[in-house]
C-alpha cells in the first residue's frame, strides 16, 4: 500500500475562528443560546458566509435556508464531495456542537486554496438549517420533508416554519428544489457528545452509522383515591404500572445484543399529591440502535411487557407514537478512507455508532455517508461545560481534510 | 343481659339541616368550598352556634377557637361525655365529611331535649377548627400544639395562623387554656371516606382507632445525560432508582400481617425531558396502619431497601421527614358501647380502622375515644359525588345518641 503524503489545516486559525463564532449568543454562564431563525443565527449565518467568500468559495442559499459555499473542482460536471455540519445551538448549547464541522471544512478549503490545490470534484462546506429542532435543512436535501405537513415542523422560535424559512432567505413552496441528487458523498466532523473516546483514550471516532430512534407516549389511566382509606388489593395505580413500565423499558434493552439505549426521560404524575394514589401517569419512551431489527424487536417486547403490567396494576395504558426515524449506515467506502488517514496520520481510533441525531443521517439516506468523531470531556455536551481542545479540534479537521482528498480519488468524476 | 329500650333522632330534621348547612360556601358543580377562617366558615359557625343554642346548649368558643356547645347534665361537676366533628372543607368538599358529626351531635342534643332527658354528664358538642390542614383545634384541646412553632400550623388561606385564630375568636397566645382534662369520653360520628361498609353491605363501622402515619420525601440524585450518547452501563438514572422505589413501598406493606397501605403519590422527574437521562426525582412516600410497630417495621425495611437501590443504581437517596403522627386506639368501653347499642338496634356492624386522620386522633391520647362510621357511596370523599343517604346519617346518627346514653351510665360521676 503506497503511503500517501499528509496536508494539515493551521490550527490557530481554526481554533480562532471557534473562538469568534462562540461569541455571537453568548451567555453569562459561557453557553450559547443560537436558536434557528433567530437574529444571533442570522447573525452568525451572515459571518461564515462572509469567510465561505474569503476562503475562495461561491455561496448559495437553497429553498431549505442551507447555506452552501462551493469551493470549485477541476472537473466542473463531477459530482459533489461534500462535508458540513450546523451553526444552531439548543438554548444552552456548547462551543463545538455543529460549529466545528462547519468551521474545520471552511479551514479545510482555506488549506487547499492556500497551497492552490484543487481537488477533480467540487467540494461543498454546507451550513444545515435548524438541526437542534425540525432538522429541515438535512431533511430538505434528502427529500424527505411532508410537505403537506407544515405544522410538523414547528421552530423552537415563534413563527410557522414557512415565516422562518423566509426570514433566512428559504420558501417552503420550492423545498423540493433543496433535494440534491448531484452528491457522491458527505463527510461530518462532529464531536463525539459522548464519553466513549474519553474513556477509551482514543483520539477519532470513524461511525458505523446513525441510530435510529422510536419515540412513544404512554398514558396510564388508573384511579385516583384517597392514600388512606383505598386498601392496598383495591387500588389501581397508575404510577405502580408506571414503575413497572420504566423498568421493562431499562430490563428489555439491556438483554439485547446491540447494547441499544432506552430511556424515559419524562414522567408526570397526576393529580400529584402527597396523600392520593396516582390516577394517571403520562411517561415517553425513547429506543436507539444502529439495527432496525433491534428496535422493532425491543417495540414488540414492549408491547407484551405493557399488557402484562395493565393486567396486573388493572390500569389501562394507551401507546401513542411520537417518532420514528430509522437508522442510516455510513458508507464503506467513507469509513475505509478515515481509516486510512488515521493510520497515516498516526492517531489512534475507533470504530462506534453515533447515538445522536446529526444532518448526516438524513445525507446518508441519498448519499455515501461518514462521520468523523473527536472526543468530548467528561461526554458533556448542549452545556457551557462542552469541550474539545484546540489539539483535538485540528486533529478532527486534519482528519477530514486528507480523508476528502482520498475520496476525491475514490469516487470517479 | 337486659335489653334497654332505645331513642331515636328526627331524621328528617337531621338531614334538613345537613342541606341547609350544605348551601354555604356550595361550587357550581356541586361541592362544597368551605376552608377553615375563610367568610364561608365564619358564616356556618353563626349558623351552628345558633342551632346550638336553639337546641338548648351554652356555647362558648375556645382559644383555638373551637366551637363548643354544653348541655347541661344533672350532675354539673361530673366529667364531660363529649361529641363532634368540623364544619369546614377541603377546597372541593363534599356536604358530608365532618359535618354530620357535627349536627348529628345537635340532632342528639334536641331529641334528648324534646323529651325532657338530661344525662347525668355534661354533653358537649364540639365543632373543631380546621380539621382539613392544621388541625389545630384538635390538637390545643390534646395539648400536642407546638406552640414555639406557629409556622408549622400554616392555615390553607391567606394569613398566620395568629392572623386566622383570630378571626374566628381564638387567641393563639392563650392556646394552652384550650387543653381538656375534664373529659370522660369523646365519641365521632362520621362518613367513612372508604368502601369497606359498602362493599361488605355494613350498616355501622365500629372505629378500632384512627392510623398513625409516617411521611417522608426522598430525593434521588442521579446524574441526568444524553438519553442517546450515554451507554446504559454508565447511566446514574434517577427515574430507574425511584421507580425502584415505588415498587419496593408497595411490596414491604404488602408482606406486613395488619394490612397496612403505602402509598407514593407524589413524584417529580428532573429535568423532565423525552431526550434526556433524568439526573433528579422527589418522591413522597406515605405509610399508615393502626400498629406503631408495623410502622417502624416498614421504615426500616424501606432504609435498607434504598441502600440497596442506591447502589444498584449509582445514585444518591436523601430521605427527609415529613410527618410522624403516631395511631391512637379506640377505647375498648366506647367500642363496647356502640357495638351494644348496633346489636339493640338491629344494624349490621364490623369493626375497622380508620385510615383517614380525623379530630378523634388527637382526643384518643387525652380521653377514651370511639368512632362511629356510616357507609360513603362508591368510597368517595373530598368531592360532590360524596354520599350517604338520609336513612344512613340517621342510623349514625341514631347509634351516637344511644351509645351517648350508655356511656352516661358506664362512666362515673
Amino acid at each position: 500500500m503506497t503511503v500517501l503524503s499528509t496536508l494539515t489545516v493551521n490550527s490557530d486559525r481554526l481554533n480562532a475562528y471557534i473562538d469568534r463564532l462562540a461569541k455571537i449568543g453568548q451567555q453569562p454562564s459561557g453557553s450559547i443560546c443560537r436558536l434557528a431563525f433567530t437574529p444571533e443565527d442570522l447573525q452568525a449565518r451572515y459571518l461564515v458566509q462572509q469567510w465561505m467568500v474569503e476562503a475562495g468559495m461561491n455561496v448559495r442559499i437553497d429553498a431549505a435556508g442551507n447555506l452552501i459555499g462551493t469551493y470549485p473542482g477541476k472537473v466542473a460536471t463531477a459530482p459533489v464531495l461534500a462535508t458540513g455540519s450546523h451553526i444552531d445551538t439548543v438554548p444552552s448549547g456548547g462551543r463545538f456542537d455543529g460549529v466545528l464541522g462547519v468551521l474545520a471544512g471552511i479551514e479545510v478549503v482555506r488549506t487547499l486554496r492556500d497551497r492552490q490545490i484543487h481537488l477533480n470534484h467540487p467540494l461543498e462546506v454546507i451550513v444545515f438549517t435548524d438541526e437542534e429542532s425540525t432538522m429541515i435543512g438535512s431533511q430538505a436535501m434528502a427529500g424527505t420533508v411532508l410537505r403537506d405537513e407544515p405544522e410538523r415542523y414547528q421552530p423552537s422560535v415563534e413563527g410557522t416554519i414557512q415565516t422562518c424559512l423566509e426570514r433566512i432567505g428559504g420558501n417552503w413552496e420550492a423545498l423540493a428544489t433543496a433535494k440534491r441528487t448531484d452528491l457522491a458523498a458527505f463527510v461530518e466532523l462532529h464531536v463525539e457528545q459522548g464519553a466513549v473516546l474519553e474513556k477509551t483514550g482514543t483520539e477519532i471516532g470513524i461511525v458505523q452509522g446513525v441510530v435510529g430512534m422510536r419515540r412513544k407516549a404512554i398514558a396510564i389511566t388508573g384511579v385516583a383515591n384517597h392514600a388512606g382509606t383505598t386498601p392496598m388489593n383495591l387500588r389501581q395505580d397508575a404510577l405502580v404500572a408506571a414503575s413497572q413500565v420504566v423498568l421493562a423499558v431499562r430490563e428489555i434493552a439491556l438483554q439485547m445484543p446491540t447494547q441499544p439505549v432506552a430511556t424515559v426521560g419524562s414522567l408526570v404524575v397526576s393529580p400529584n399529591a402527597v396523600n392520593i394514589v396516582p390516577g394517571h401517569v403520562a411517561l415517553t419512551v425513547d429506543l436507539r440502535d444502529l439495527s432496525k431489527t433491534c428496535l422493532d424487536t425491543m417495540l414488540e417486547q414492549l408491547e407484551s411487557r405493557l399488557s402484562a403490567i395493565a393486567a396486573e396494576t388493572h390500569t389501562t395504558l394507551e401507546v401513542t407514537p411520537i417518532l420514528c426515524v430509522e437508522p442510516s449506515l455510513a458508507a464503506l467506502p467513507v469509513q475505509s478512507a478515515i481509516e486510512t488517514v488515521c493510520q497515516q496520520l498516526g492517531l489512534s481510533y475507533t470504530h462506534l455508532p453515533s447515538r445522536a441525531g446529526h444532518d448526516s443521517l438524513e445525507l446518508g439516506r441519498i448519499t455515501d455517508m461518514g462521520m468523523i468523531f473527536v472526543p468530548s470531556q467528561a461526554g458533556v455536551s448542549h452545556s457551557e461545560a462542552e469541550y474539545t481542545s484546540p489539539e483535538q479540534c485540528s486533529q478532527g479537521a486534519n482528519v477530514l481534510l486528507n480523508a476528502l482528498l482520498a475520496l476525491d480519488r475514490v469516487y470517479p468524476v
